[in-house]
């Protein structure tokens, strides 16, 4: 089955968004990208940190309230439907939910090819470089590394610990059918 | 016919992007908003300014080329899928093709309640407001403030020459059923 | 005296900072511009939401720490040094002090030719503009649309409520020497 | 003398602004950090494409016109001043000039204590991380991998080729007095 979508998951400051700009610069058709960013700038603002939207903690743990999870159920959806639609589409994500979190858009897949894409960094090493790129919030990096990855299913994994992100995206570039 | 979707109509600096987020904090549901930038931003870099992509010509014209066109009417699908999945859409628009471009939205949104909303703005005071913001490319502003009306039809239009984005977005909010 | 720099004082979307790009677009010679966001970025990340720092209460109050005013004191000697020695600058500014912040310019700048701006916009209108803006932090335009303005001596004032950025700026430039 | 200013300068992608984050993190007193950006951030928009201003060239060379360089030596002084009133300052450059852009701040910064970092990043890794990045133009890593270091005299050198940020901030700041 030819390859619709890219699914990259890891945590914050893991190197995802530069291997997926990367994996466009090296695949021979245009690809789309998107990440988790590009759904929070969809939202209102008012719900970028309140009860219904999203909360991050002190530590960094991000916490999605139900609003939140009914505009991301409509995003995943709309997604899905512009790789049925013909483009390639690589998707930026975070597991927050681990397992769970694949299954939803696991649903919205069916019948498309998809490659899942774990991408691992050492916890100290993202937590280094989300003071590199002066985040305001720190701890995220630390707190979703392992997290994110816990009962989900990759065709494959890359480490951007020692691989610069254009490694990463050719390893993955090979796997696209 | 329930609003689904909300097409905001204008010229560069006429404006949409102001009354998008007004709309977001005024209406009483969450709904999500895209521009023309989000889908620029999830293309690859190189066509971001190439043939297959988008060239901005001295005077401001913008020139589109098939690559664009092929991702651009993915993500038209996506986004029609996302209000069918359930979210209010508002979509902040350039109709640099008029009435053509109005089309190959119109048959992606097919069964949905949309509301068509031109946004108008002077030529001059967009100019003025194209400086205000210190784009680097400038031209854009008066070169599309008409252009992009020509054989649109519209729901309601909207004029920022003398009112503020938040009162623009009231009258609109008024006729979303 | 030769017109050396132009400070401009207005609350949070007041229109200040399209005021300065069309003074730089208007005035016949190259300018500098700096705003109140030039400093916050040059801090470190750490004091952009602490004690030591800056902190944001609630109602968009903006409380400042010793920390801010050492660097801030530094920062305003150095934008001063920048036209002492040739170049034009102007600096957006938020007087969160009144008549005691413009004391510290004014101590920095002696010797030099200032104008003196105030950027005033009603209350509601630099609210509803702050909607528009999509900023997550909302209360500040409100917040500030007087206070900033207390006690402060001017050479001149503009009100962005009716006249566009650019009308603003074609009056500060007539008055520059 | 006790150290007031850093000056890191590498190419491209040489990962500075990273280093300068970091630096700002693991020192003990609050410094400021200002990098090209911030300069050219400051210039009328008009400058930043044309004769008098920056003209990035096809291949990634960037050209300096004269009226860049008058704003430029301003806010050299204005810098230096900065670091004379107390604070320290990470300054975050790109000498394209090699040995005579140095001069150019040598002659600013008399009598303070300065602290030269040349930071390396091998051309083909460099250019990786461009890609990575997305930034539209290309090409500027690999120009200014080894031009920006003719002829500059440093007190130490660091690699990103296989170092984090955090790990080269960390030897610059043992060497601050």
């Amino acid at each position: 089955m030819t390859t619709r979508m890219i699914v990259l998951n890891g945590g914050s400051s893991s190197g995802k968004s530069g291997i997926a700009r990367c994996l466009q610069a090296v695949l021979p058709d245009p690809w789309l990208t998107f990440g988790v960013d590009t759904l929070i700038e969809a939202m209102p603002t008012s719900m970028q940190e309140s009860d219904a939207g999203i909360e991050i903690a002190p530590d960094g743990e991000v916490i999605v309230g139900p609003g939140f999870r009914t505009l991301e159920s409509a995003w995943i959806e709309g997604v899905a439907a512009m790789a049925r639609a013909g483009a390639g589409v690589i998707v930026d994500e975070v597991f927050l939910g681990g397992a769970e979190s694949q299954r939803r858009w696991q649903q919205a897949l069916g019948g498309l090819g998809v490659l899942w894409v774990g991408v691992r960094c050492e916890s100290a090493v993202a937590a280094a470089r989300e003071i590199a790129r002066g985040d305001r919030i720190t701890g995220m990096a630390a707190a979703q590394a392992d997290m994110v990855h816990q009962g989900v299913f990759y065709d494959l994994e890359v480490d951007t610990t020692r691989s610069e992100s254009l490694e990463c995206a050719r390893i993955i570039a090979d796997r696209v059918k």
